[in-house]
């Protein structure tokens, strides 16, 4: 494997859906997860063990990155190729702890990275799971997945430099044209591997949650009567590799031969071919074309900055009214503690031992008051955490959009203008609704489902 | 710059002591840093006028990464050259909320990234700060530092790739030959400037926390009564360059001219001179010498992942016998709520009503109970936490291990035992004396601190 010059990988990728008590049938999923794995490896095995008879190179390697998330809504990394080294990032946002029935918080999402070493070449593999999307027309988490959205491109970005070949796997809870997904696409080069294969068997429009899946509350998946894409397996090469995706597969709701399907989300299997090559061939003639095409790329990268900059102020905006309210909240509080405690003072001032104290009501309003302030309390810190790291997020994207602007003025064939703006405007609107425009009334419709 | 062969850096490094309300003549002090600064840049700009007309390049860039803690001890990278990219990586431990007085889980301790390009080198400068050590006989705290080293160097290691230079200032708090310490550079192969400067000028053996800074409790450094070296500037060149440091300074307490020092912390300037170089020469002669040295480094690599392992194995041990005893207080807490409740409901049932209902107790005693439920239940879940992360920290260490183990093997010439091993035994027992073993005594000594 290591001296030719096409490597073959099959890369898998899967949501298990494994929270503890509620999700269904976990252990017997689990069990048929296992076999699948242990299937492939066995197949795989036996069919390499006459052209590669050194079969330990084969061992299997198991090795499971923990985030940080209190239940623990794990991601793992399963390679037959040996892990040299790991490491995980965790999102600095990730919903709010009080919205407890949505759990994201909870499950503390990060993104891990393994490195193998596929023959000679050096593999970097992501996996990640970003902050469901529970409301699309009032999607409160926005600017917490595009805040993830551009940590994730920042960390495959800054550690992929010395990677021949970069796989990133797993659930990104974004549409194929959905701002975080541009972002992190066009930002590192990633491809999707379901856009560039040369064959595909799976699910229509390569949808990775469906209607058909029995785990699926068909309501819930409302406007998307069918389903949506929200699983990917993307790849890119380096400079020395190219990587092609020679065929596509996802499951399609129920596994033959078993009761039930492995998830309530669809795996996707995608494999993925590299070449090795030495760029001996001079480009000079496809120079210009090349300049143009890179200028035009990277003021569609500006462009897509921006719009992630002006979701992230949104979020700032509305994170800095949650936490005012909060305080005003904890105000009043305090106001109606010492309140109570004049009222108590009083019939101790006057002395007057006629009527009978009301204890209980005394107690009772205390508690309340006690409970209120402590929770406001919390929440201002809460809140004043999600400040911060939306103004860092926020900060680190006005330097980069100066720094490619500056880059764009390097290029003076290229006229910003003239370069594809807003590729967004290309989705079809029967698949991707307008997102309502939350800036102007934040106030009212974005902060409904965030209110206490 | 750009073209010659060789580029001067020069490289400052401050912890600036600003925590609000409790840091000195705050406001003073950072107008006399940003006066330094000022002056720095004034000089350099006039020097260079003749030689570099094209000031604008020495634009001043100023960035500030905030991180995430909720006071916000900040990371600040200033720099001449432009800031293009930035990340920031928030470490996963970092001491206890409850520790309120030692506050650095406030101050969320991270590690902040800026690449610069200078002339045609792209340089990767790291600023970071971990957890302060409090008491360095019984110190509660060494895990989640160990921890931070590993997460530190992890980040390094695997953003730097595509560097020619990586340079790493900050207050690392531990000693020169501290695990973390030892842990940081082996992994990274950064140097010390202190240690590989050609000339240098300030405190006796780079001290950075001296007894002769009038912010400084001289009780605190006992027993290191001169003061100790905590602050470091640590840098690398690439396969492209070598770096080389001329020169080193520090403050030593005092500031001419000025009423007191910048911080509490000495600040370190560096001189670091890059030297660009194509690799012409072959080394053959001199390899069966570097792959010796190669392999000892490995081995001691090894030897310093699975000490850390050890000390990671201490702090999980730690922290479930922290979470035992929570989860037992609250079990003892629930007791008390239901036998009060039985206490209260007895006189209900015999409805006995010639004794008056002690009602404040009652409640008193509810609210205590609530109290301790609530207090534990926080406990019982900040425990989890920690424990997952020191798990996670332990499983990347024993990977690495794995792997740094496989790679020697690599190396049928080095005997790991002829390495050099354990170098901490060189250390001098007056500058670092033994830490206590607290493996073996964790639930008296060590905890004691933590206790609540």
């Amino acid at each position: 494997m290591a001296n030719t010059d096409s490597v073959k990988v099959r890369v898998l990728s899967l949501n298990c859906w494994g929270i503890r008590y509620l999700s269904k049938q976990c252990p017997q999923r689990y069990a048929m997860i296992g076999d699948m794995f242990e299937k492939d490896y066995l197949s795989l095995k036996k069919k390499l063990a006459c052209s590669h008879p050194h079969s330990h190179y084969f061992k299997r390697y198991i090795f499971t990155i923990i985030p940080s998330g209190v239940i623990g809504s794990g991601l793992a990394i399963f390679s037959i190729h040996r892990i040299h080294d790991t490491f995980l990032f965790r999102y600095s946002l990730n919903g709010y702890p009080y919205m407890a029935h949505h759990g994201d918080w909870f499950g503390g999402k990060a993104v891990g990275m393994a490195v193998l070493n596929i023959g000679s070449l050096t593999a970097n593999v992501y996996v990640t799971h970003l902050h469901a999307e529970y409301c699309r027309d009032k999607d409160s988490y926005l600017p917490h997945r595009v805040v993830q959205a551009w940590e994730l491109q920042q960390f495959i970005r800054h550690t992929s430099a010395g990677a021949d070949m970069v796989i990133l796997g797993g659930d990104l809870n974004m549409h194929p044209q959905d701002l975080g997904n541009r972002l992190l696409r066009s930002y590192t080069g990633l491809q999707d591997a379901y856009l560039e294969t040369a064959k595909f068997d799976g699910c229509e429009d390569g949808m990775t949650l469906i209607a058909d899946n029995p785990f699926i509350n068909k309501k819930e998946l409302c406007p998307f009567e069918k389903g949506i894409r929200i699983d990917y397996i993307l790849f890119k090469g380096s400079t020395k590799t190219d990587i092609y995706c020679d065929y596509m597969s996802t499951t399609k709701g129920s596994v033959p031969n078993h009761p039930f399907p492995y998830s309530d989300h669809e795996a996707l299997t995608a494999g993925l071919r590299l070449e090795t090559h030495t760029r001996t061939e001079t480009r000079s003639d496809r120079q210009p074309k090349i300049k143009d095409s890179a200028a035009g790329k990277l003021a569609a990268l500006v462009d897509i900055v921006t719009e992630a900059r002006t979701e992230v102020k949104v979020g700032l905006h509305c994170a800095e009214r949650m936490r005012y309210t909060a305080t005003r909240t904890g105000v009043m509080g305090l106001a109606l503690l010492v309140l109570e405690l004049a009222i108590a003072a009083v019939p101790w001032l006057a002395l007057g031992k006629e009527q009978p104290f009301p204890r209980t009501s005394f107690y009772l309003l205390a508690a309340l008051c006690f409970a209120i302030l402590l929770t406001t309390f919390l929440l201002y810190i809460f809140y004043t955490m999600e400040l911060k790291a939306l103004q860092g997020a926020e900060d680190q994207m006005r330097l980069a959009v100066g720094s490619l602007q500056e880059k764009l003025r390097g290029f003076p064939l290229a006229q910003p203008h003239n370069a594809p703006r807003r590729p967004q405007r290309v989705m079809s609107p029967v698949h991707w609704p307008r997102r309502n425009k939350r800036g102007a009334h934040c106030g009212q419709s974005g902060l409904c489902e965030r209110s206490l």
